[in-house]
């Protein structure tokens, strides 16, 4: 593969170029990862960052169809829009989110707009670093705004949090009682949240919602990356297309401020730095994972969990079978 | 040291030998981590389950005070009460909670109450590895309850969580707007939330702070591990001595619940799975602390944080000097 000729299709915004190195970084092979390498080191430079829109939401909720009608507001308003998914579900099933592109049906055949699919298959970790590197790959091509889509699913939130600038949960609106089933976690990490479907009969039920939610982020400790009135609950309406606008001048409005405040670069500082250390004890806990090693640690964990021995006891005894295994530790 | 004798004097309660055991567990030094492994181990069948109360809350909301007359009502009611801190604080300032244990000047005078103090100096990674065995300690030396105390913090109410059967937060009353200053992530593991301070002026907003909570939790997805109306938010007054008998109540049904249901053998498994888990994987990221290897990681962090170089391209670099160091990876 010419990486020289990927990495100059890539900078001109050729959607085949990205889909291609897509592909590549996505690849577990030994020598596709260091292509890999190599084509995000020279696509580096290019100097250019999209906003990166974190998105989450419980199936149901009409993700798809906010993503399609926030997407072409988005077009509409002269904005290249890359869509990406990280479904660590699919790490189990196989199966992928988004693979169904129909369910983007007008977004999905408009030229300024890119739809991947997760990749599926593979575990949470190569899951996270491929997606981020998907990110990068999508900034490198140009695109204005990309947003990365995930279900409520494990800890899959925090990881899209690592490589978003804002994040947004998109919740149904319920009625009274009805529980709404937010992760507790996830308002650690929420910027925005919308209230769907605020239309049409569930009007009323949308505005009481979204006053609970409201009330609901009061009670929590303001965080120092957040201008008054941040996070915010409001109301939207993919169906009927009422309050995309607003939702995304509240966005704009948020990374404004934080631009100048500083707190956007040194985010987006920290992010690399996480990221740098996390392909670091990856690949030194990736050592447990070897087939003797997995072994052990699962008949030791057995062990552990049945009181037959205690954790530290247990502990020494794994790393002396790692110390067998000619691996210094 | 003769841990045969002082396995058997922990055994029959003496507080000397458990404070002595938990220097111990609490020292790095190789030789004393190798007899206090053996220690552990002895005393790992003596079958004794304390319950296991994690207690958070921000300075100034009346942690000691609480824990002193929610002791000496327990120690009334014929129960052993043992008292340990969790302070990760410490381990940068080198400080420690419960330091002074004149303020809990009643509880520390009773012969069936222990109060121990946090270790100072040391990593969190540390900190918590030395609590969870002196928590393991204070149940085989008869201890009913065992609370668990800890600062909002970072991450110590997780590890807390980590070592608790039940987690409580304790907050103050707090008028309209007035934040709280919750941290968003202990929504996730609180069973219980504890409104301080009911009694005379404040006794009216801890009722409406009270509410105001109990809303909140509602808003929450319901965990497995919960009975009907868990998690709860009541009020108690540690001054007055109100809500101590009927927040034990509460805590005792939660417990009767879970342990019919399961789920208290399940989740002890679970967090002794998670300690042996967490014991080989730091010692394994262990290299990373050494005096090359650190300087390494610095300087490719910040070359990563610069944009100076990818973090793939930095991960395979720091590989390389670990390698380097005659240890497989």
């Amino acid at each position: 593969m010419d990486l020289a000729q990927l990495s100059d299709r890539i900078l001109t915004g050729d959607r085949r170029a990205l889909a291609r190195a897509i592909t590549l970084v996505e690849s577990s092979r030994a020598d596709h990862r260091e292509q890999a390498r190599e084509l995000l080191e020279r696509l580096r430079g290019s100097g250019r960052e999209a906003i990166r829109i974190g998105l989450s939401g419980t199936p149901g909720v009409g993700k798809s169809t906010f993503t399609e009608a926030f997407g072409m507001m988005l077009l509409g308003q002269g904005l290249r829009v890359a869509v990406l998914a990280v479904d660590p579900s699919s790490a189990r099933s196989g199966g992928s989110i988004l693979g169904d592109k129909t369910r983007m049906d007008r977004l999905s055949r408009e030229k300024d707009a890119f739809i991947r699919p997760s990749p599926s298959q593979s575990q949470l970790g190569g899951v996270a670093r491929r997606s981020r590197e998907a990110v990068a790959l999508c900034e490198a091509a140009g695109f204005d705004v990309v947003i990365i889509e995930t279900v409520g699913v494990g800890q899959s939130e925090t990881v899209v949090a690592e490589m978003s600038d804002l994040f947004v949960l998109l919740l149904a609106p319920a009625g009274g009682d009805e529980l709404q089933g937010v992760k507790r976690g996830i308002m650690e990490i929420a910027d925005l949240i919308l209230i769907n479907k605020a239309d049409g009969d569930l009007k009323a039920t949308a505005t009481r919602t979204c006053a609970d939610y409201a009330g609901a982020l009061r009670l929590l400790r303001k965080r120092p990356q957040d201008p008054q009135g941040f996070p915010k609950a409001m109301m939207v309406s993919a169906l009927a297309g009422t309050g995309l606008t607003e939702a995304w001048d509240e966005m704009q409005a948020l990374i404004g401020w934080r631009r100048e405040a500083g707190w956007w670069e040194r985010r987006r500082a920290e992010q690399a730095r996480y990221w740098f250390d996390q392909e670091v004890r990856n690949a030194l806990l990736s050592q447990l994972e070897t087939g003797t090693a997995r072994a052990a640690l699962d008949r030791l964990g057995q062990a552990v969990a049945e009181g037959r021995v205690t954790p530290g006891a247990a502990a020494r005894e794994m790393l002396e079978t790692l110390s067998g295994q000619h691996t210094a530790v």
